[in-house]
């Protein structure tokens, strides 16, 4: 079972219908089967934003993981959504920089050749993790973490 | 039925789990009950990033509907990952600054009082809308488009 | 004196060493010539971040003014930095999608061939201005806006 | 000489008119005195969103810096644009995470007590650096970055 294969039997994946078709060397190729229940709207035909997110940040995530084979959480990822989603999405990603410590992919989300979004995001390739860009016991102490709230 | 209801009527808020619980005065809070099938890795216990992202853009959004009772599509988010989605998730979103074509708003993401990730949207307040913030008769025509692909 | 000569002629542009070359139907293209100030180091020879984001928002900018005519008030904008700005640096930038109430715009910046940055801005397109994209009569009032510092 | 006056004496510091007034903990403040040749607009007295860019971007890197004691190369970094910046403007920037590859920081700033701008950053704090995040000898090979230009 290669790469594309086990991301596609991850959970979260099955549950949104993605289907990463391709991840090697960097470039990542997926498609997601649009549903009744990805709408924002009862009975509406366009997707939630999150459904764009999810199979954008999971095929670049891909991308990523296909140079470093491990897991490579997102630190940060911006969406600019440029049409709305009105039916089936593929997504190819490629990664833009790749470094000892972060790498930045890009990647383009398409219904019938219409780019309904594009994402750039910025992944952690090094240390411990323990699911988020930040775990593990390399992480100095988050001391300043509740100024956030003030 | 007020517009916290009517959010978490959605056909996608009720597939991931998303209970909008206020949405007014540009202030919105919701929440979001894990499951397995939001998990990354089988058996995992750490939720996608779009599981995040689902939960953020939708409290996010219901802050600024609930200043301009319209759809107000999100034009583009930024998403911060700070810590592992390690259970059921809370939200709160506030508009920061509110125009006649754009709102900014920022939401915080916590799981048991630890912030997970935090986002900052702009969304579009103005204009006629098809689903997207680039929707309607009087935007003008997207001849620009095909070089995203060049 | 066309759209380009207006703009070289911005008291920041001048100041930053700012030329633009182009600014026509969505394109725009322009250069900055790196002096000793600009480097974030003594005797440094690397551009400080803020030079970059100095050409890459003006010329970004500029593809957008050309379509509209207009101030066009940078809304948001993120930068992504692939490589040091080791000295002169040209910019080219492409609006990607230009709609009634804002447009989105990708700029990328060289060094000799070499990519050292990229970045993509939503400008507003619509409404009074007063020097920001939320000047004008037409905004709500910002009573939201002490939130912020809460 | 302390980190404050270290970073006011950086060239494009001294160019731009930033002083950096503390920087120690994770938390940084500085200054920015408006000059004409800050405008944007001849006569104008609104200064260019790179001026902005500069301070923020400065007094961020600042608050990281003062954790690492080292060149903290900026990765990316977004801002959103609040007000029109009319005249001499301060910055506060805090850390929000810290980690062993990258730190992710905040900066608001302000013109007489209106908030002009927010900016949220991810900056390299591991590694070799040759004046940009991806420097140093330890980094995989470029051999994806021409794709940006396909």
């Amino acid at each position: 079972m290669d790469l594309a294969d086990i991301m596609t039997q991850m959970p979260y994946c099955r549950h949104l219908g993605i289907e990463v078709q391709e991840a090697a060397d960097g470039h990542a190729e997926g498609t997601l089967t649009m549903d009744d229940h990805h709408s924002s709207i009862p009975g509406g035909g366009v997707a939630h934003g999150a459904v764009v997110h999810g199979l954008a940040d999971t095929i670049a995530g891909a991308a990523v993981i296909s140079l470093h084979h491990r897991p490579t959480p997102t630190i940060d990822i911006r969406f600019d959504h440029l049409a709305p989603a009105r039916g089936d999405l593929d997504a190819v990603a490629d990664v833009r920089k790749d470094g000892s410590a972060v790498a930045v992919a890009d990647v383009k989300v398409k219904h019938d050749g219409t780019l309904v979004a594009t994402a750039r995001g910025t992944f952690k390739t090094a240390g411990d993790t323990d699911g988020s860009a930040w775990g593990g016991r390399d992480d100095i102490e988050d001391h300043l973490d509740l100024n956030l709230d003030a």
